[in-house]
């Protein structure tokens, strides 16, 4: 295989075709991960990508198209609160005011990019233009209960739920804790915790909605001052839109009125709304025919998760296969798949190339 | 006056008394603040005794004891939580395991002492060792409504409510963000938040307590992942030492229980336990005598947050006096005293000097 680094910090391998083809097929995940992580979140789609080209290249097999493997850079944002910073390169997607971004020690992603050998100019230039491109497949680890709960190996995916990030700020009045009568405060803690249980008991009455409050700071923090200021994360996702964005602005609403009722100023941010993304019917009925090959019983499920599968959306038909994971726990050391569901999800890829090699 | 830094970093100034003098008054507070703090929580009482030296100075007074007025270092305790740090070497009551401690980048105290060039192993010397001790009388804002509210510039103390301090970690389950369903987490965040919650309607429901959260740090902390774990910091101050006990044991059990309800861990550490100490009855007198021959109505208060005088009274006698603020508004940068009550507070310390003169 061939091997480049582009400036956004995406490794790519490309494992040419038979001499005369000109198609690309791509596949891959994303390297990065979060802190505490697990360790399949991610690199588990890289490998078994690469496993599968190990089997062409061991057996000297050349498909009628050519396969570029890609370990996808920051898919998880948590540097520059972003999302899918590689694939957006790849995708054409990336956003180039988001290089001004500064990290929590005041690094900008343009030098942080540069640190690693990138140019943060370049980016453009990365977008994929390789020609005839057949398609995107990833293989995921579930990262939910679904599979595991059906006794299942692995799923095919058929949509990605979309995601609405806000940051929520929450302004009170920082005063002393001893000398401050309660009935005189401004908590902005309060009205935060109000918000952050609020947001569990709504989403829990909605059917198929997530919502989560993932990041809390506040000021000035010390255990002798009523805190006077208080910044969240609010996550919303549902495999519907208008379900999501409803959901979303109802919570807004109501972060609102938790502030008025306390006299508690709330300021929304709107971070980002990624659409629900629908796999390729055509090339999610190969993997469910790959599947059936191999004697499994196919099953589609929706993603709760957001994968770099959604921006690449934007540039080719995409598909996705999980994996089941123990638990349904990810994002957590505890993390956990079996060899066995890794060699069905390594079967499952080569026999979909097979496949897509034969439909040429 | 002579001057001197002890090792822990006291500042103090001595003005001798007559000839043939063996007494001495401690006068004084502290020198250091909290972040974003305002500008007169602490330096405000150690600027009004050393006005009213300075009167003494000007005339060419000798009184019947020496006076020392101290700028206590690091009572407020951010960078280690610790209280008192300043106080408790002068009184004596310094705890030599604190100089293990570590601040938030891993620098032990005793480093931290060393670096201003105080030596952490002769601290014990630091305590006050000058012979025949009057007592301690210590200015500061009051911090809170109370004087403000009855027109009256200045207050006396009548005794300094306790504190009990304690931090509590809920240990949850890390998740993803959008793939675990509401009904399976394990969200640390919101056991905590509910907790926030009840720590302010049970404080607001109990006559003279006061109970606050002001510090909370979630990890892993990133938008897309359910907070695995949650610490945080209670503090509940009551006059009535049994009040404060039995509030924070009722808190810290309701915790338990909200953890229990969600299958969150719930781990308490106490921090600190001050019981609620009593003003000198004899100093308070002489300063209430203070106030009348000035022609202000003497009105004693108890107060609601911790000063070195809680310390220095395992040393010697105490007495406070309080200095009306604007709003009750403290550990704030809008913290505020009109020149004419600060004029007030150094009249009444000039006059409780001459009193304490004349009884010798």
């Amino acid at each position: 295989m061939s091997f480049r680094q582009d400036n956004i910090g995406n490794l790519s391998g490309r494992y040419d075709g038979a001499a005369g083809s000109d198609a690309t097929l791509i596949l891959g995940s994303h390297l990065d991960s979060i802190r505490d992580a697990g360790k399949y979140d991610g690199p588990l789609g890289v490998m078994v990508a690469l496993a599968a080209l190990e089997r062409l290249h061991d057996t000297g097999s050349r498909l009628p198209f050519a396969i570029e493997v890609v370990g996808f850079a920051d898919e998880e944002g948590l540097r520059y609160g972003t999302t899918y910073l590689g694939s957006r390169a790849l995708a054409g997607a990336f956003d180039a005011a988001d290089l001004e971004r500064a990290d929590a020690d005041g690094v900008a992603m343009a030098e942080a990019i540069r640190d690693f050998g990138g140019n943060p100019q370049r980016i453009d230039d990365d977008r994929w233009s390789g020609g005839n491109l057949l398609g995107y497949c990833e293989v995921h680890i579930e990262q939910g209960p679904v599979l595991e709960a059906k006794g299942l190996p692995v799923g095919v995916v058929s949509a990605i739920a979309g995601q609405s990030r806000h940051q929520l700020t929450f302004t009170g009045e920082a005063a002393h804790a001893g000398t401050t009568p309660m009935a005189h405060r401004k908590d902005a803690l309060v009205a935060a915790a109000v918000f952050v249980e609020t947001v569990e008991s709504y989403a829990a009455g909605q059917e198929g909605l997530v919502a989560t409050v993932g990041q809390l700071t506040l000021h000035p923090g010390a255990a002798n001052v009523i805190p006077g200021e208080v910044t969240l994360s609010l996550d919303v996702r549902h495999a519907d839109d208008g379900e999501r964005r409803l959901a979303a602005e109802r919570l807004i609403d109501i972060a609102g009125k938790i502030g008025k009722h306390r006299s508690i100023a709330v300021t929304t941010n709107p971070i980002s709304d990624n659409p629900t993304v629908s796999c390729s019917t055509r090339l999610t009925s190969v993997l469910e025919q790959a599947i059936k090959d191999l004697g499994v019983s196919p099953m589609q499920l929706a993603s709760g998760a957001g994968h770099d599968a959604v921006v690449m959306a934007r540039l080719t038909d995409v598909a996705m296969l999980f994996v089941r994971c123990k638990g349904g726990i990810s994002h957590n050391p505890a993390e956990s798949v079996t060899e066995d569901d890794v060699a069905v999800a390594i079967d499952v890829l080569s026999k979909f190339l097979e496949l897509l090699a034969a439909e040429r």
